[in-house]
């Protein structure tokens, strides 16, 4: 291969700009060139085609977001949409496409090797967390530390007043960040959408506390597992304390990369390139304990990552 | 006076601890004894005293929030409330009493000089820097930073997915945090009470704004100026740009406070207990320029502190 | 088991707190009792204890270093010592000790246990991340994420000042802190013990960067590879450029942990003192990708960890 | 005025940008054009000049460092340095020009101003804030935040290991930064180049202080006052306690510029713009409490700025 795409796809990462710079040196230190594309899959579609040398791709290391931008095309969700993705690369003589992003991103890519057999290769990247296939996805690590930021300064001021706090995270159809945040940031209770959750017992659980001296607690919730606001008023009228609430939003998104993003990110990136131009394809790149690993995209996307019950369970036993 | 008392009241403000640190040790470097009351005058009436030394006031300066914690006392607002709060003052011996709070929370102080002729001192502490006598209270330097560090995380996500992003702070009667926060985060318009503001005249400039290649903006808005929420559906029907919002509240409350608001909070803190234990009483410690000053609490508090015009003209300029 | 003992041993760790505040929850969860001791074994011999319960691990977990306080003790490197410190557990009637710490903290952990039978359980904990049989040690992602900040903030003045400075990060032994945060931080040459370097080759390539229009560079040394300052010395007399160099010393080992720590300091303190509990003795706890895992401690102990060949490589390839 | 240039020179400081945005945007609102010189006077005499647009000014107010670099030109200390100088603004056909930049870089804009009439204006950016003429300099903040993040993290471990700490900050020829960073972060003294100091009396408190129970301290020490490590060897000769020192060095220049230095670079650098357009000149631009002052160059550099007798005071009582 002489010349590869990348582009970055769904809900930025803080990470991804990491993995952008792999893919390009990795790729150059290979010989072969880079050309970026803006605005995910739309950007491939319209031909938003950016040369990327090693100068493009320094000091983005330490940025949030992702310096190609990203967006969601519904267009590229059909046959002719893909078919203009194709042309596209062909049109720049581009042999193989690197994909950042999340699991939809992901799939896009599958659907683009499946349909022409188009050299693919994936780089998960979401805060979520929530693809298969590898220990961790690229932006989890810098999300869930922006949550407990925010988690730390609220227990300042829930200590100072004795209050009740209920904090929701991002986390539509998992738990992953609530989980690992309400860990470390000492939450009394972490509701999930994976859990089934009784209101009541934590109503109990927060007058018991109050009884034994604890009167401030904070409680996070996942965005998909109920409204911090409608928590808030269920506590208030069942236990009569005061409580408050925050929505952590697009805040977790963004900030400067943490160390391990930083450095997954480079690691998944240049990984990815240097299997696509060793002749891979349709493959994921992951991270296994210390070591990498790469599995067929349509496995990774076939099985669901499930919140791990000894965090679960570890979570129960922190909060007495 | 061999012993002084010191209390926080109201809402909590990143510096307080630094403050009852500072009243603690300059108050037994001239030998005399602090008593601290839990729960701000309601801990007052209710005789909630903690001797406080050296030792107790040791690695708090670190810590949000306040390590007497804090309240808002309905009952000290009553002659009978005050008599009390009179009553165990007297029962300790106590000569003097240092006020660490915002507006309100000095009133309170005031009263109890007026009604008793009690010696007190007032320290201002208030993330919405909206008292007058001192050009900064304790805690809106943190405030403030915690904002912009907000906006900048969202700022990453802005310009990935080219997005307007409204992000409400906290000021329920004034701007004072919106503007700062604006001017340092670069908001492209900054919304707050004092000033009158056209909502349409904004959606214009975000289209030109979007006209001249700039797609992704940040409107900051007090919370008394309007509902991020309500902003937010308003620019996406007027503009068809995709909107999100975000509403920072309590988190801007807490956290490690700033070096600024550490060392106001121990200048005014030392300030207020040495004028006491020197004799002056009915006073508030304030900073000017580089220096301190102590205005008479009635003068502080029948002043309306005012958003500075050069600010808000800055903030316009800069917007460009 | 009816009653462990809990201590923290040799250099400290952020995560440290966690993993206490988890041995002595999920201890108490199952109705055992749990001492800690302070200073380590020194603590252990001169008997310093501290009963702990729920309460007293409350809020420790944004602290960095260790409540029970550290050391490194001479004594129990003797029979004599050790003998003491056994009198120390069977005098509280103490049935199993988890020791938190690193290499050296560990192998006094295994003495005790290989001595007189002793149930002992180990927690790796140790900025140096040189610890076989876990993925992570404790203490090390917040070590890197503190090394960092201070790279991208010596990279601001690099830049402005069109200079090269040499950082120099804790690793006596080992080069694992300054791989890591040389990756995350861009940095140009990395240097490390287990690696032998060419300090002619690497002025080489400061030169062709400059040629190529790179006017700033950034040099990581771990502290066992070579002093920052003979590097700045050589470099400006081998290139003519400016050079500046900084010791992050001790500052790595402070600070709150981060999320990824507060959680590992959770899981494999909880999971150890279920372990001991469950008649389980002489393991050490550990993560191995998703998963906890425990080995024997003569193992873990016997097993050198190896700077990983894919980073080596990796950081050679970012750099072009 | 059709056109101003503006270029920042000397020691970066973070909030240096948004002086260089303020300026621009200012000058942009009144019609006028703007020339950024590289390089500092260097680049003035060597013709490095950039026009600057709107665009080329957004976003770059979260940056540390400048966007224009920096140097130090012993060239324009000559009389042929500034005529060349003089040449490059009047081929570009500049009729002003805003320096931003410390004590020696202003001197060089009144010199010029003073040789050839030629209107310049100051903006005081050090973070040494040893400027007079204004209550604070850009970056002095940030600087100081930066130190007490690496107190606060070596406050840990020194509280964990019962050790003294020394750590140096910058102040070559004063103890702002010391001075600041040492009441913030809680030191146990503070030695600085405008006090004398005992360290046989510095040794004898540390010694009643373990007496006490305290066996950790802080030391702070400016650069100019001694050298940590000799500071380091003395208190170990005398005390017999165990102590480690740390050197700060240029991770004190860099790093995300807090709000505070943010605005205050806006304000003075759209202050001083405006001034330059209004036909003022040969002035420094400083702020006065809340609001803004002008001073002559000459005025502002002939006087010292002296380090605040209240506030070494204060240091004194809170190390009791």
């Amino acid at each position: 291969m002489k010349k590869i795409g990348v582009l970055t796809s769904g809900g930025d990462a803080p990470g991804m700009n990491a993995a952008i710079r792999a893919v390009v040196r990795a790729a150059l230190g290979r010989g072969a060139e880079v050309v970026g594309f803006l605005h995910g899959y739309e950007g491939l579609i319209g031909d938003e085609a950016v040369p990327l040398d090693s100068m493009k791709v320094g000091g983005i290391i330490t940025h949030g977001g992702t310096i190609l931008r990203t967006g969601r095309s519904k267009h590229f969700m059909t046959k002719e949409g893909r078919e203009q993705a194709l042309c596209t690369l062909q049109d720049h003589e581009i042999e193989g496409l690197v994909v950042i992003g999340g699991d939809g991103s992901l799939k896009g890519a599958l659907t683009l090797h499946e349909d022409f057999g188009f050299p693919v290769m994936g780089v998960p990247a979401s805060i979520d967390n929530d693809i298969s296939g590898t220990d961790y996805s690229v932006g989890f690590d810098t999300a869930v530390n922006t949550a407990i930021e925010a988690i730390d300064r609220v227990r300042d001021t829930a200590y100072s007043h004795e209050r009740v706090f209920v904090i929701e995270v991002m986390g539509r159809r998992n738990g992953f960040i609530a989980l690992e945040a309400g860990l470390a940031g000492g939450a009394e209770s972490i509701l999930i959408p994976e859990v089934p959750y009784s209101l009541l017992d934590m109503c109990t659980s927060l007058r018991t506390a109050a009884e034994r001296g604890k009167k401030s607690s904070i409680i996070i919730v996942a965005e998909g597992a109920a409204r911090a606001s409608d928590i808030k008023v269920f506590i208030e009228r069942n236990t009569g304390f005061e409580a408050r609430y925050l929505v952590l939003g697009h805040m977790q998104r963004g900030g400067t990369p943490t160390a391990f993003d930083r450095v997954l990110g480079l690691r998944l990136g240049a990984f990815a390139a240097n299997r696509l131009l060793s002749g891979f394809r349709g493959e994921m790149a992951g991270v296994d304990g210390n070591g990498l690993v790469a599995h067929p995209l349509g496995y990774a996307l076939s099985t669901q990552r499930m919140v791990d019950p000894e965090k679960l369970l570890l979570a129960e036993v922190m909060a007495q």
